[in-house]
């Protein structure tokens, strides 16, 4: 079926994403990607072009591209081009720290923020989960102490992706002194730049997308002023919890985008090897496989884009958006597995984009709140 | 997500068609059960309240609702109440028959034929498939020989749904004398009425959906006059393969429509069983069963209701109507048993309506091609 | 891998079986499915045949084969002849109700019970569930009083196999007057006959398995005498757990003869059965299809044999036979659907073996404990 | 169940193994993790230890242990240790290699190579593959011609395990001239040691099992005696085709071996972890996960154990080894999937065992006969 999504503009944007994909990582990536680390210049490079805080209005230095069409467009440039892991450093930046700042911050922080986000000099990432606490948020024992007009940090994080390379932090701390499994109201947001006190641990050495830098984040009374508190104070679960949508939809847009690029290369594979004197493809059972996984790339491709039209009405609640991403991220992973397949010894050697594609999705049913969190939650709202 | 499909329209037409339900349905039905048979009432009650012959121009007794929502209001309401052998008796009637009428036959076949499908006298099957030949049409060796002005018609068919009841078959006949498996141009359609030589074996009786009868028919000489003939000589395999989009589109709305209903009515049940004290809905194995299965429900709808906005704009090929009845008869099948073991016992009991689809959801895969004759056409597609 | 299970001895059991099998099921089969009720002529001469109350000591009338691969022997042959309604029927006396008489009922009860148990003149069931407590025993409401030497038992069972052909029921009803969940040793056993105040309801209609009768019993103010209490009051939940290994064992066994004799009559099916031109056992589809069966069909038959002997040793505790029947009838429904698939069309008509199996399998996922208390049992044991 | 597959002495000789393991390969695995290579010494002091060319005879210095249990107690070490590269590089010398020569070499290649062999001296590689013939082997296009006494080969392998830390491979080479696909008596095998126009290639970066090396071979007229032919000219295909269920068996024992060490692996994880205030093994989601594999498990180690010992009494034929490794391998996959998303975000972090056994275990699909291959071969064994 014709995929009816996308507009000239996106195309337009498309053509500009592919270019500097080419240009500015292609040649790199295999470096990034044996570093554990991209360079620098890539962010500084992508804010040049423009594709770093879309949603950034103007007057802060972005374009306002609120359009989630766009971010898709980037996912899916990042995802043929097999450069996922700049992807998910990307979306670290701007679908899940940017946000935040967007709806809850003052336009002092924004002013202070966000032109260094767009222009890709501040790299942001989001510091919320701890080795005690991942999908469960209450049990974040990272405390924030009032000290005159500043704030006092001291706490571990873990799981952090752009956590070496970035400039500052969105950390979720404990402002109410509680310890224990702290309530609704126990929590705040802080944006934290890298400084006295703050510290990264070594690389958590991840099973794929290895160009991006992973790490546990140390805060030893690091000093934030009261200026860069995001929104009000003990209200960071309520700002999480309202932001879920978009950080859902985006794992669901970056797995979709997998599903439809493996496939694609799976086909020309299949179509360029032999086996016992006939095409991959030529096999009933190729064939099969194909046919299912082009229909399980066409289903996920129309559920999500859906849900991203949904998203740009502010019609896409929490749990739809947890069912897009539970969805796509499922998906990913089986697709993905059965694309290696069909690939035989090729598909286990990292060289091939299908075992690249088959790690990296791997990290999706559990990232942004694993699979199971997603089912809770869902399911949560049926039994009500 | 919400769902964009329907129109106002489309609600006032399912108003009725609830009311037809109730009214001319509901009472009946058990009875229509027991006896493997509608009765003959349920048709011209059909055609008196508009719900036949949908797409048929006014010119010919209908009212040209080519839109095919109508259709899928249609195959939704009588998912809803249980009532899925009504929806195979006129889905064999409006979306196999009918099309090949509407798009080959002469103004003259039409004049003769369409009123009484509209108003329901005229009620009709559709005999392609024989002991020797499902899936590959090919294989078919019923025969038409012409005879001066007419052609005699001899063979035997099976799995006849509307068999016994109905009045007229679109028979599928060899029409070049070959025999063995035919060429492309061996075949033709005939719109043949029960008479002299045609008889109906004894019931088939099937798994489920046994209110719509289900027969072996047998042609010794049946004189059928060259009017109806439909279309050209020679070109039956042709006309089929230009109507496969309908019949496919149409087992992917019905599945649709099973998987919602069913899901519906699995949320009502577990939610008001008890066990250990709690409500089954309360054990999170049922609300991650039951976050599975609205995400495939809601994933299913979704493209689906695609592929039925891309039949009404004429861009729903072969192929992809093959993929949307591969993956919605899918869904119906593993949807329908997770459902039933979300009921325990009494899922096993026939006057459970989880029961009831669970054995209707069992044809879906088989029923107009066997998915495995889906892969095969679409893998077809990618491969080449 | 050749199979070691059987001895010469189950050998000479299995001809008379199939012999009997032939001889005084197989004319009237179809007959009894179509009311819903066998013979009653069909199990006195079971009984002559020595197919009843196998575990029976010889001083009772038996001949003391507590060797399950007798039983094992007797499942084969009903799942290769089809009549897995008889197995069920078979069941319910042989595995559930005889194990708790003989395990704890008094010389007393059991030279009262088991010579008729032997002969096929005294038909039982097992009437533990209610309309309001299935696999959760304690929510059982059934109550039993004392009334000077008898006991007065009144209350409602549900989902009775045997229930109206048969001529007593091993009764679980609570005995210490509680009302709401019950304790642990709230509940007691009673072998109860037919009698004043023990009525039957109308049968339920079930999806499969119908020559098995199954309905609801009432019991209102049935007397019994104190003798039929089987072993001590209070220890029925007790009881219950001591023999839930060979409940499930038995389903385990059925599961396994029912994969193994569909996937041969599927081989038979696919190599008699052409499309296109060629056999369908000759698609690679078809053959990866059956490979992958083959291979379960022999994976789960290798594990059920092992629990045979793990009872037969009298090693195979609850939790391992939760496993042994979790795992076999999660793979009788599995299997017989992909069997059924393979048949086309055919499947879905009653007519055919595959059908049938099809139609039985589903219930072993839920009868005996439905698989989610299999897997909470087998879950708790790990996690303790 | 109770498992009753090892004896005393095999529990002997899994001391030895257990502590070989932790003096020998863990102080020093994550290095050769890092170095996509193992140390020499580990093969020699394997040898010292009595681990390596275990069915090798006492006349060639082994010590004649025809028991594949023995084999299998090391692969449970493996598998238990994490040290899953070890156990590879081994299998390639003892489950593939040495078979050839103990089944096919004559009195004096078996003296010149099996000596070595043991004491691991002399280490192993199979070269069979070619990046154009994977699983088919008649499209192997290295050669071998005569040349006086000797042969000289020529060509070009791939996926060599042990192919750059090994001393001699096991080449399969045409030696009859052909080209295109060859005959069933087209080929031969030769023991080659490494020397003038034998050399390596990059390695390929495999996905997991690291340090096993793996790279391409290349033979450039490399001078081979004729005594290093193996068997008889011609032979190579069959002979191939006689050592295939040893080479299956092998990889369902491994597979069977990692299920098995994950999964406790997973159940301990599950209780130290917890999350929402529960121990995470206390979900009833986790409880059920965990049921479902355990019995996965014991399914998994009751099959692979029954074809050990049928290996053991010379009747497992190669479409049951078939079987066996295609359930295995199929099962390790899934499993250490499952139990990967149990670990959480941690699951994705190489430090765990469960991420280095997914890696691990996605090569068991694949590796020895894709399981493509497999089903076509047990399919045909059904078909015929």
């Amino acid at each position: 079926m014709k995929r009816t999504l996308f507009e000239e503009d996106h195309e337009m944007f498309r053509e500009m994403a592919t270019e500097f994909n080419t240009r500015a990582i292609a040649p790199h990536y295999a470096k990034w990607d044996e570093d554990h680390m991209m360079s620098r210049d890539l962010w500084t490079a992508a804010g040049e072009q423009g594709l770093l805080g879309l949603a950034v209005p103007e007057e802060f230095g972005g374009m306002g591209m609120n359009d989630y069409r766009f971010r898709a467009v980037l996912d899916e440039e990042f995802a043929k081009s097999n450069h996922l892991a700049v992807g998910l450093a990307f979306h670290l930046h701007d679908d899940l720290v940017l946000p935040h700042l967007l709806a809850y911050g003052s336009d002092e922080l924004k002013g202070r923020w966000l032109p260094g986000m767009v222009s890709g000099e501040t790299v942001t990432s989001i510091a919320w989960t701890e080795p005690g606490a991942g999908s469960d948020l209450r049990g974040i024992r990272t405390k924030a102490v009032r000290d005159g007009d500043d704030w006092l940090i001291t706490g571990q994080k873990t799981f952090i992706g752009n956590g070496i390379s970035g400039d500052a932090s969105l950390v979720l701390a404990r402002t109410d002194g509680s310890s224990g499994r702290g309530s609704r109201d126990s929590f705040s947001l802080f944006m934290v730049r890298k400084g006295e006190g703050y510290s990264t641990g070594n690389q958590l050495d991840k099973m794929g997308l290895k160009a991006s830098d992973t790490a546990e984040l140390f805060f030893d009374n690091v000093r934030v002023q009261h200026a860069d508190l995001v929104g009000e104070e003990g209200k960071g679960l309520q700002y999480a919890a309202g932001q879920l949508p978009q950080g859902r939809l985006a794992i669901a847009v970056a797995s979709s985008a997998v599903v439809r690029s493996v496939y694609e290369e799976t086909v020309r594979y299949t179509k360029d090897r032999n086996a016992f004197g006939d095409r991959i493809i030529d096999f009933q059972n190729s064939r099969f496989e194909l046919a299912d996984i082009l229909t399980e790339v066409e289903v996920t491709e129309t559920y999500v884009d859906q849900a991203i039209l949904a998203f740009n009405a502010g019609e896409l609640d929490a749990a739809s958006a947890a069912r897009a991403k539970l969805w796509a991220s499922e998906r990913a992973k089986s697709v993905t597995d059965r694309c290696l397949q069909l690939h035989g010894g090729y598909g286990y050697i990292l060289e091939y984009p299908v075992a690249q594609a088959y790690l990296a999705a791997r990290l999706l049913t559990i990232f942004g709140g694993t699979n199971e969190i997603m089912r809770d939650v869902v399911g949560r709202t049926i039994a009500d």
